[in-house]
């Protein structure tokens, strides 16, 4: 598998045929670890990144995870391949914008990522479409063991995986759930969610991580603590908490339904009618539009569309996927051209052709 | 014909294949009449205004002007068909609400149109699609005086014709054009041509007259005086004018190109989009968004719909022309939603039946 090729599909975790995944689309583990013999990469001289780096790729590479990896070295590529694995969720932006001897290791599917170098030695990564967070979690937790035949992590007795940053350290996960929540937006019911999650100590992020606005209506729930909890009492946590708020999402379908179903229908279409059209549009307003469109399938208002399409629509429609896709450097406004050019031929063919 | 078989039609006027059609939309003239054997129809009493239209409906109907008229008796017609009538300029707003016994003789191609009781006894007005004056000027004369053989018209040898409101005195016609000038709009030097009209005495109306505000682009220019010129002379004035209009506004629409197509073509079809798709509109906005797509069709930038539909279209989603098409008492919201629908069912053909 090279880059050029990944343009051409999308990961399993756009597909949308996990559980529940008219309102989840993806959820997410990963684990940060660190070899004992080396000092964690922001104290980490370049040559001993690039010891770290062929270390672990040795390793990655000889460990039986059952399925073929595919391999970058990040440092390498130039910066619209690594914005490209941002967009699709295989590095962090952080990954990419770090510095120094770096890479991920991809698996065809695009589930698995193993990134070495990024803020921590390891950081895996194991997605799925949908609500199957047990999933994530049997998958990980082979990988972590499969890598652990070979190396030495840093560990202490005391306080589980030691990792570069003091939040990380015990279980060294993150599980996080992407919730796609149009409804709670528009009935302004969303901040209520927002507050509960904080009590009990769940963090609400957009689309791309810390920091990311909330665009096209996803929300990115997961925990902040990973010390004095093991993983499966975090998993159970967010378990337990998510078809609460799939729960609150359907309601808040319904009563929009109720109140007035011409208006979301109105407003559904509109969206629909300038994605098909639009002669230049922005990255926002396609997934603010794309956004209505998805809820509208669920809905069964929009009917000759389907979710994988709209789920891929997404993605490629990012910055860099459209210049992958055009194979060409574009500035902002040819950006936006590109961009609703691309979406007239996805959007216009009467029927949907999903490449899925 | 009757009012019901209208609705399957559109006007000669909006048929655009008049000269210049591109920007204008039909030409008009009106001339003011009264016999000179009663008073005004201000000053008659019902009585007399029942005489005066029996006269008046015997004069028409035995005067020869080469084609049939369908008549209709205005004050027996409810107000739905009442404003259907204005809606397709065949009859003026004050004749709608008007009191005591009127009608209206119509034209098959509805382009003539001869109301009896409005202001004065007699209105006789002649429409004809693009810039045609001369050709509205030839038939509404020959008209004149088809009638006046049979009846004695209220004239002076020093004021001319004598007319209900001093501003029609003299040779009591109102000679119009009807122009669609989108870009002048959207590079705002419509005010200045406005001003430069007012200057030479010509008014400036919506598309429905007096009052109306000019929806859609569309702007009606006549002249204000009527004393003291011959008819040729208040001809010729608006026929020297009106091409410079024309022309600024075609200069405004290759400026609009020259200066940033992609932005013109883009609120074109995200306009083309909303109409297709949209589940709830109102008149306002349709008018609005068709006069995008009017101007989007002839610069070349939609060529899947043609003129003439647009212009059936402005007509044909007004609010008693959905309500005689869909054969039911529609309140605004029904209205807002039947009027999607019909856009929705008139422009996602793919390619345009026209009706004409």
């Amino acid at each position: 598998m090279d880059l050029e090729s990944l343009t051409n599909t999308s990961g399993e975790w756009l597909r949308a045929n996990g559980p529940e995944s008219d309102i989840v689309i993806s959820c997410r583990v990963r684990l940060a670890r660190n070899l004992a013999q080396f000092p964690f990469p922001n104290k980490a001289s370049d040559s001993v990144l690039d010891e770290i780096e062929t270390c672990l790729h040795d390793t990655i590479s000889k460990s039986t995870i059952g399925k073929p990896l595919s391999y970058f070295k990040v440092n390498d590529l130039d910066e619209l391949d690594r914005q490209f694995l941002v967009e699709r969720q295989l590095i962090s932006r952080e990954h990419s914008q770090g510095l120094g001897s770096r890479s991920v290791s991809v698996s065809e599917e695009e589930n698995i990522s193993l990134m070495v170098n990024e803020e921590d030695h390891l950081r895996i990564q194991v997605l799925h479409s949908g609500f199957a967070l047990k999933d994530c979690w049997n998958e990980i937790d082979q990988l972590d063991d499969a890598i652990e035949e070979h190396v030495t992590y840093a560990f202490s007795e005391k306080f589980g995986y030691l990792t570069s940053c003091p939040t990380n350290v015990g279980t060294g996960i993150r599980v996080s759930v992407m919730l796609h929540l149009p409804a709670l937006v528009i009935t302004k019911e969303i901040q209520k969610v927002f507050q509960a999650l904080q009590k009990i100590n769940l963090a609400v992020r957009g689309l791309y991580g810390e920091g990311s606005q909330a665009m096209g209506d996803f929300y990115q729930i997961s925990n902040q603590s990973t010390l004095g909890e093991s993983e499966e009492k975090i998993i159970n946590n967010i378990e337990e908490v998510v078809p609460r708020i799939i729960e609150y999402e359907r309601r808040a379908r319904v009563a929009l339904l109720e109140e007035n179903k011409q208006n979301l229908h109105d407003q559904i279409s509109r969206a629909y009618g300038i994605l098909q059209n639009a002669q230049t549009i922005s990255s926002e307003e396609t997934m603010h539009l794309l956004s209505s469109v998805r809820m509208g399938i669920n809905l069964g208002l929009i009917d000759d569309l389907k979710i994988p399409t709209v789920n891929e629509l997404f993605i490629h429609t990012q910055p860099a996927h459209l210049q992958k896709i055009q194979k060409e450097k574009l500035d902002t406004g040819e950006r936006n051209t590109s961009r609703a050019a691309y979406l007239r031929k996805r959007l216009n063919n009467g029927t949907d052709h999903s490449q899925n």
